[in-house]
């Protein structure tokens, strides 16, 4: 079976996880504590992170956009890139808008400073970092949420990768009860619509030692 | 004509002016002075950064990411990308690692810091940066060399999308002086063939307000 390394919290593991279940790919899953910097972990991926996934056939495709555009060309049918080049730019401008500019100013802030230097053992939460953090969620959430309104999914008419990439990186601060789905609306909306989607429901059961997550993370009418 | 709306010393700009090039995409650069956020501008790109590409037909691809996924898409002939799922997923690992390890490691501590933020206005360099950047350089430079060694370029035996992405964030550190290429030969060698490429030559002419490139930078024996 294939294998799919990564982490509970890791929101780009998540994008990979959503991708892989909205195209009904199975795969198995298999924690890797990435600062433990396992050896044969390394060689499959140098940079030492995750999600990595391993093929049955033995190819290793390592990094979360390596595997989201390896997974729309070998395994076309259901495609969460787009159709057209302009649909496809629509769904990457999103993606890289989710994994680079949110992630900066809202995922690290958060995530990183609260849950992952205590995993990693790297120093206490950076206050400053925190409430910069809770400040940039709400443009973002505003963005999202006009998105939300303005389209039926995010990048357009179908579901894509661009909704995966945001609700990956959502429903990991969710975990962890950081998003105030009273700020807005036609995001808090479009959440439940996209949690209710069976890929869902493998990530609302994630457990995660030393965390609770909030009432609400896996209730469906949050 | 079509449009590259891009800042010099941007790799990410860097990398899309490179893939044009290489594919012989004729273009117009316009300098973008993203800390003024141009409405119009804004309205191509709301995350504000560079490079943006609008084509003849007005579509607008915006990310350096959404962008050369495009350009292979769009232009197929010359691919960048790799032939193979297995080519692919290897130039999209290392596309990564430079774009995001490497810029976070390296790129952002030192062109960031000593460039960026005295043109946007942000404050004076963080010392400490500068330092972790510079002891980043060698460990990464020692990668590359490595691949260098092992493969014709980086990702195998064409070039691609890596040793452009590379070689875009290298050579914005050349041109601030950022490189002690006397680190490692090997990568020294692969950059000195990339430099001697024909896409490489408008990198070498570009002038920048108040930066004077060291006089290797335009050297092609350096």
């Amino acid at each position: 079976m294939r294998i799919l390394y990564h982490l509970p919290l890791s929101p780009y593991s998540r994008k990979v996880r959503l991708a892989l279940a909205e195209k009904r790919i199975p795969f198995d899953l298999r924690v890797e504590r990435v600062w433990e910097r396992r050896e044969e972990f390394l060689e499959m991926n140098p940079a030492g992170t995750v999600p990595v996934l391993r093929e049955d056939n033995g190819l290793v495709v390592a990094d979360s956009y390596a595997i989201c555009e390896y997974l729309d060309e070998a395994y076309p049918d259901l495609p969460l890139l787009g159709r057209t080049l302009a649909e496809r730019a629509e769904v990457r401008r999103l993606v890289a808008w989710f994994d680079g500019k949110f992630y900066a100013e809202v995922t690290r802030n958060l995530l990183y400073e609260k849950q992952m230097k205590r995993l990693m053992g790297r120093g206490t939460p950076d206050a400053a970092a925190i409430r910069a953090g809770h400040a940039n969620l709400r443009p973002h959430l505003d963005y999202l949420g006009w998105l939300a309104e303005s389209r039926v999914w995010l990048a357009g008419s179908s579901l894509t990768l661009a909704d995966l990439c945001a609700a990956a990186h959502l429903s990991a601060l969710d975990f962890v009860g950081d998003v105030d789905w009273s700020l807005n609306e036609a995001a808090k909306d479009w959440y439940a619509r996209i949690k209710s989607r069976p890929c869902f429901r493998p990530l609302l059961a994630d457990r995660v030692s030393g965390v609770t997550p909030p009432p609400h993370y896996a209730d469906l009418d949050f």
